[in-house]
Formats: structure tokens, sequence, C-alpha cells
């Protein structure tokens, strides 16, 4: 066995603990420890004997930093890493925003000769590896991507903060061609009237354009499933021929494969040159351990 | 537009026919020529303006060759390209054979400061990237890679070989778990018995370990289609949490998807280091045309 990667994880909230999981797993990982807002407090079980820190200097030797923050916090976190020469990995989400996050993260990198994998998770991520296998040997046609049935995070979250509004759930129902029924769940806050809360949810900017339905109900938290899916397909041309036909699945526990593509890129971050880098435009055999000529036999 | 990619096709049996309309297809493409063996007789009406030579070196300043041979001729072909700094892509299918293959190619390649990207078709080739995706994401469990419905090249050339045998298809009929039934349609040669010939096939290296129903038919060439496909599933464990579930789907022309992949790995060859690779080496973008940032916005 080679020297292990001697990695951190950055932010403990459902993403990191199973990305906890996912290093103990990986025989190749070595945790430093995990930075958290409050390392004095007490910690669950799973955490004893492992550092808990506030800051990532406080940890000694670390290569590779998974930022398991928030979407908002990762840019400024993974500078910090970068301009420390930490390589870092992060689950960046907002679509439209991972040009701008690779240009201001690739400079920081390059400057101090390490490494950015974004935006790897698997939506942004795993899916767009396959978005773009798809665009390039099909190279005319439509993809669809259909996400779902799944809990979607940000719609959630955008529920929850809608004024009374006591807890919230909101679930991703594909139905088909990149369209999407939200399936609201909601407990009331006491005095409000759901006609009300209803009418808020369905004008938010998260739920305007979508087919949505909102369920008010006793108890949310006995709905909370992390399980997602995502079904994408392409129709399309290759070179003349048309009607060819692709389609990709994926049945999944959310956070478990997050985490697991995360501790996936980093091993490709310590791979690459310098600079900040999407899912696609790394080698997929560099996110496997080990030498490359195993994997090659088993995979092609 | 920048300077387009000048592209030679060697060989023009079935794969190098759907190349040429792969490459028409392809806007930072020029196609130098095409080598074939016998170049002074009549040629097919689509080559006409079409310089069509029986050597590489009689055609000016190729930067890359599609190799659109023979399995077994694949090697001598690439070096020879090699050899005079010609970046190479094949489609070599034989799958445990392509370490060597990797290993002869690469120190050919890197001598004369150029690439070769081998066996890049759909599998070994674009299914080899899903099944490394898989494994990377999902590191325990199986995969189980079943082809077809579809002609199976390198079985009908076997029973060809058969004597008593006229003309052949012998068809793979997915039946799971990566476990393939073979559909053999004959054409029986006059004045030998079909008990004996069926019997021949049956006990053929190619068809004794496969259930294999031989089909005496009239006219073998009414039943040809170039119809094919694949359903590739990984079941396992992603951290700590089993029960992901992955597929993966095609329904394609089988030589118009394969020349198509071996167009998108002609791109990746001039962008890669010295070196000879499987296509889970490359990042999938690098198979795309132009420029980096598009794609990732629309593809991320």
């Amino acid at each position: 066995m080679n020297k292990k990667i001697r990695v951190a994880i950055v932010g403990y909230g459902n993403i990191g603990k199973y990305t906890l999981e996912a290093i103990n797993q990986a025989e190749d990982f070595e945790l430093v420890g995990i930075v958290r807002r409050y390392p004095n407090e007490k910690q669950p079980q799973e955490l004893s004997g492992i550092s808990v820190v506030d800051r990532l200097e406080a940890l000694e030797d670390v290569e590779v930093a998974l930022l398991a923050v928030p979407t908002r916090s990762v840019e400024s976190y993974a500078k910090e890493a970068l301009s420390r020469g930490i390589a870092t990995v992060d689950t960046f989400d907002i679509h439209g925003d991972i040009v701008s996050l690779r240009n201001a993260l690739s400079q920081v990198a390059c400057q101090n000769n390490t490494t950015a994998i974004i935006a790897a998770g698997w939506d942004p991520g795993t899916d767009s590896i396959v978005r773009t296998m798809m665009e390039a040997i099909v190279p005319k046609g439509i993809t669809y991507t259909d996400f779902g049935p799944g809990m979607s995070m940000g719609h959630t979250v955008a529920v929850k903060a809608i004024d009374g509004v006591k807890k919230a759930l909101s679930m991703t129902i594909p139905i088909g061609t990149s369209i999407h029924r939200r399936m609201v769940y909601v407990e009331l806050q006491e005095g409000y009237s759901a006609t009300d809360v209803i009418q808020r949810i369905k004008g938010d900017d998260y739920f305007k354009n979508d087919e949505t339905h909102v369920l008010i109900v006793d108890d949310v938290d006995t709905l909370i499933d992390m399980g997602h899916g995502v079904h994408m397909t392409r129709k399309g041309v290759s070179g003349a021929t048309h009607n060819q036909l692709l389609s990709f699945d994926m049945k999944i526990n959310n956070p478990a494969l997050t985490a697991q593509v995360m501790v996936c890129a980093a091993r490709a971050a310590l791979r690459m040159p310098s600079g900040a880098y999407t899912l696609p435009e790394i080698a997929p055999i560099d996110m496997l351990p080990g030498e490359r000529e195993q994997w090659i036999k088993k995979l092609c």
C-alpha cells in the first residue's frame, strides 16, 4: 500500500457525516481531522478519537480538504484552503455559476500550486460526465435530465423561509422532458391560514414556474427520506445516423452518493496539474485508487 | 473557427464508411484522404473528390489517423502511423489484450512525441467510461454488462468459418447478469447436413459455453440489421450505504456509434501528452470540439 492521502472534512452536517463514512471505507485515505464551527461543544459519538478543530490550519499536513459546507460558502472556504496549498473538493451546485467559480478558484489554485475540483456531487458532477459523453457520441439531439422522486434541498429551504411555515419538505417529481412537479409538505405555524401560506409558496420564485401542490400535514419529519434519483436520456444523431437512444438512471441515497463522489474527486485532485476543474475535465480512471493497469484490465 | 484537424481514415469497410459520414458532419475536421488496399480500383460514388491512396505517407500533413481496420491488424497499422508522428485512434476490441496493446503503442507514441487512443469504440470504449464512473461512485458491488439484441461481428465470423456454412448471422441476446444467448442463423452449403453443421457450431469455442440456438434459413441477408444495444447495471455500496442502483442503456446503430466515438477520440488524441490511452484515461470534455467553457456552461 502506498502512502495514504491525508484528508480533512470541513463542515459536519448531513453531507459531512456521510463523507466521514466514505473516508472510513476508503483504504487509501487517512483522516487528519474535521473542521467545525464549535469544536469545544460535545461531539457526536462517531467523532470520538477524531481531531475536531475550528480552523483548517490547526490540522497538520492536510493534502486535500473536502468542503461539506453550504454552496454559498464554498468559494470562501475553498480560497482559504487553496491559499495554504491544500487541494479542495466541493459540491457547489448552482449550475449557472460554475464557470465563474472555476475561474475564481483556478487563479488561487495556480498561484499556490494546487488544485480545486468543483461541483463534484452527482448533479452537477457525475451526471455532468454522462451528459458530456452523451453529447460527444451523439452530437445532435436533445438531452433531458429528470430528477427524483426525491427531496430538493434548495426548494425545502425556500419553503421554510416563507412566513407561516413551521417545517417543510419539497419533493421533486419527474414528469419527463426535464419538467418537474413540486410536491410540498408543510407543517403550519400556529395562527396562520393554510390558504394564505399555500398562496405564498406557489407565488415564490422557486415554485411559480412549476406545477406545485402544497399539502398541509401534521408531521413533516415522518415523511423525510434521503432517497433520490435521476433519469437522463439523449436521442439524436451519430454522424449521419438518426435514432441513437441513450439513457442513464440512478436510484440512490443522495448524501451517501454525494459524499462518495467527493472522495473520488479527492483522488483526482492530487493527480491533476494546478488549476480548478469540473468532473468532465478529469479522466474518470483518476477517481479510482491505485494504479491504472488493474482498472483497465477490469473495466475496459 | 480554429484550424481544422487534418484526419485520415485507414480502411474503408463498414466502420470506415460510417467514419467518413461522422467526419463530414464534424466541422472541426478536414479529411486529408482515405487509405485502402486497392486505390486504383473503381471507388464508390461517395469517395469522388477524396484522395484514396494505398499508404498513409502518400497523404500530406495528417495529424491523426482513424484506424478502421480489423482488430488483429490494429497494432501494426498503429505502430506505422505513430512512428511517423501521426496520432492514432483504434477500436481494438479484444478486452483481455488491451493492456498489452497500450504498453506496445505507448512506447512508440512516446518515442515519436504523439498519442494513441486505443479501444475507442463503445465496448470497450464509452461503456468502459461508464463502468469506471460506476465503480468509483459505488465502490462495492457488481456491475453487469448485457449486450444486444444485436449482431455479434466476432461470432458471425466464427460461424462463417465452419464447414458447411454458406452465410451466417450470430445475434447476441441479453438474458441478464452478463449472460447471453446466441441465436445463429445459417444458410447451408449445398450437400451438407443441417444436423452436422448445427453440431459443429454448438461445439465451437465461441459457442460451447453459451446457450446457442441454430436456425437454418433460406436467406441470411434479409435478417441483417446494424442495430445493437447494451444495458449496464451496478448495485452496491457508496461509503457505508447499501442499495445504490445505477444503470446505463443504449439502443444504437452499431457502426455509426463506433465511428462517432473514434472521431471524438481523435479530438482528445491531439490534446493529450504523448502516450497511449484508453477512454477512461481521457477527460470526457476533451472529446468535444472547441473551448471548454461553453461545454461546462451547457453540461455541468
